[in-house]
């Protein structure tokens, strides 16, 4: 491969961006137009900088359709920071539920029980986490401060298609890796969340959209950064925030609004690219096997298995050859994966197709083995 | 002035970076040489980013020559979430001394309040932050957790000239902004960090050099991001750290070290540029007046005044209209600033000086009003 050559990078995160947001980050890298400095050089309370931060927000607000009942907040720590912000600001001294759905929903948990009371309310343990719960599974007390859950399960390719129904007690969302990937209906939730290194934009900032009743109930006495009311008071500017990053968000949303066209467009766009790989594994006569139940398949990380370790590590050595790279599953699971994020060009899922079709030809399996 | 032309930016942060840096970094934007994806796309745990983490740390490491009984941690969040990590990591029920010399300083005094017992050791606020304190003037207790100073105060531009000596008892040291402006003696902090976005790179990353006997008194129920002893052991990669502005350190420290020769070489450029202008200001008969006494003047921040704010005006328009911005002073003090961090060109400093006394030529002040 040339030096500077693009390939196509199924990564789990940091993941793919979206070309022309990087193009022109790169032409405006030394200077914003008639600014005279960098985005990284300028003050975050720069007249310069507001139509930035501005700007993300309100592509935000527009995207997911977002009333002003909610505010959006940007803060640094990532989803592992939210682990422990969401407890400490909203238990008041209560429990939440947890419904534990792969790793990250149970990772969130094992934060959680650092900072305060948790009930596990569902875990799909017992089913090797191949789905999601439904209503009737779950056993929510009426006291809950919270229910706690997992849009998307990177690891485990599981994804809710219709979220829980929790009534009057609020449902706290985890869309790190699902975020703008569909419409969805926001008021459904108390909070949802995003780091933005799947759908958002680089590493190092993290999407918050809080339900305004909630962001009340920060208590004082924790870290001014981890308070989200004081988060919110000061517009997400308590000190500096992460501005290249949020100036990526910007980009990234704009490109989903104007290049895109809005969610309902990219949900069409990511159906049919799923669509693309599912077909090759359901179609495969069991060469390919993945992991989620059908009804739960995510439509954004497609972890999959050949017949043997050494057949995944042969397709993983000539994928990369064939350009198709970072196709291996998380080191905690082993196998293969392919995250095929809003930015994954379809031209990048057709090859991997492709590939897959002609892997599958060249390389029969034994099944008497 | 053209759409991208860079002008001499006295941003006091976000603020000037080196442009060797800016140009690698665009030119490596869409794709890592090699690699096929940009560093905003690949994951924190690949073979392509360990060398830019590993390489970051190796850098520090050299210019600060750190014995290996310090570790060095990427933590996000910046002075205002070290402000609460340092109580709650380090002050295990005991109090800890504050030196306040500052608005930076009584702003982590304010947050270590939220969170545990602190004692005021010297305050300057009498003489209105105009100087450090002498070793004799501080009232340190054996039985103190840490005393707690910032090296260089951006706001009233005072900066240590020599570091208080304490003891056995751990000195932490906010080096934001002055942090490789000129050699230290790092086995004099028990912890010494610093946000990026002054010396070091884009906002969104915070250095971290924490001598190893500290990391254990880590307490485990606080947030696993919040805790100095889970970052080291799992060697900044708790979860995703801020890829993109570790890269951006990596190439800035690449550049101290191979362009600039390390941080003798550093220091001297400092002090000269440093010099350019308080000697337009100490010979313009009052003209130009600045804050700090003469010993404890910062060679990174130059904050000054001239006779009226209807000047300052007058000052800062005019030398928008040379090229020079970002030159008024922090929202709560008014007043004018001159932020002449490393990566601020002497080319950047002659061109100000000479405006400096170009303005007071032109602009000769009544002095009987």
């Amino acid at each position: 491969m040339t030096e500077s050559k693009r390939l196509f990078n199924f990564s789990s995160g940091p993941a793919v961006l979206p070309v022309p947001v990087l193009e022109r980050a790169q032409k405006e890298l030394l200077c914003l137009p008639g600014v005279g400095a960098s985005v990284m050089e300028i003050s975050h309370r720069s007249k310069e900088f507001e139509p930035i931060i501005n700007g993300a927000r309100a592509n935000i607000r527009t995207l997911l359709n977002i009333p002003d009942s909610y505010d959006i907040l940007f803060v640094q720590g990532g989803a592992l920071l939210q682990f422990a912000m969401i407890p400490m600001n909203l238990l008041t001294g209560k429990t939440a539920d947890y419904v534990v759905t792969g790793t990250w929903s149970k990772k969130a948990l094992s934060e959680a029980k650092l900072l305060g009371n948790t009930r596990v309310t569902w875990d799909g343990n017992d089913t090797g986490y191949r789905r999601k719960p439904c209503d009737d599974e779950l056993n929510i007390t009426n006291d809950s401060a919270y229910v706690y859950i997992c849009s998307n399960e990177t690891i485990e390719g599981v994804q809710y298609q219709v979220f829980p129904n929790t009534g009057e007690i609020p449902l706290i969302c985890d869309a790190s890796s699902d975020i703008f990937c569909r419409p969805i209906d926001i008021t459904k939730f108390g909070l949802l969340y995003a780091c933005a290194q799947k759908n958002l934009g680089p590493a190092g900032v993290t999407v918050v959209i809080i339900r305004r009743d909630l962001i009340e109930r920060s208590v004082n006495n924790i870290p001014s950064l981890l308070n989200y009311k004081k988060i919110s008071e000061a517009g997400s500017m308590l000190n500096t925030p992460p501005c290249f990053a949020i100036y990526i968000v910007k980009l990234v949303t704009d490109w989903l609004l104007n290049d895109i066209g809005g969610l309902e467009k990219m949900y069409e766009i990511n159906k049919e690219k799923a669509a693309l790989i599912y077909s090759v594994i359901d179609d495969s006569g069991e060469y390919y096997k993945t992991h989620a139940d059908k009804k739960f398949r995510s439509i954004m990380n497609i972890p999959f298995r050949l017949q043997s370790d050494e057949l995944d590590k042969k397709f993983l050595t000539e994928a990369k050859e064939a350009g198709l790279i970072t196709l291996s599953g998380h080191r905690s699971v082993g196998g293969l994966r392919a995250s095929i994020y809003n930015a994954m060009p379809k031209e990048g899922v057709i090859t991997l197709r492709n590939f897959m079709l002609d892997f599958a030809k060249n390389n029969p399996y034994n099944r008497r083995g």
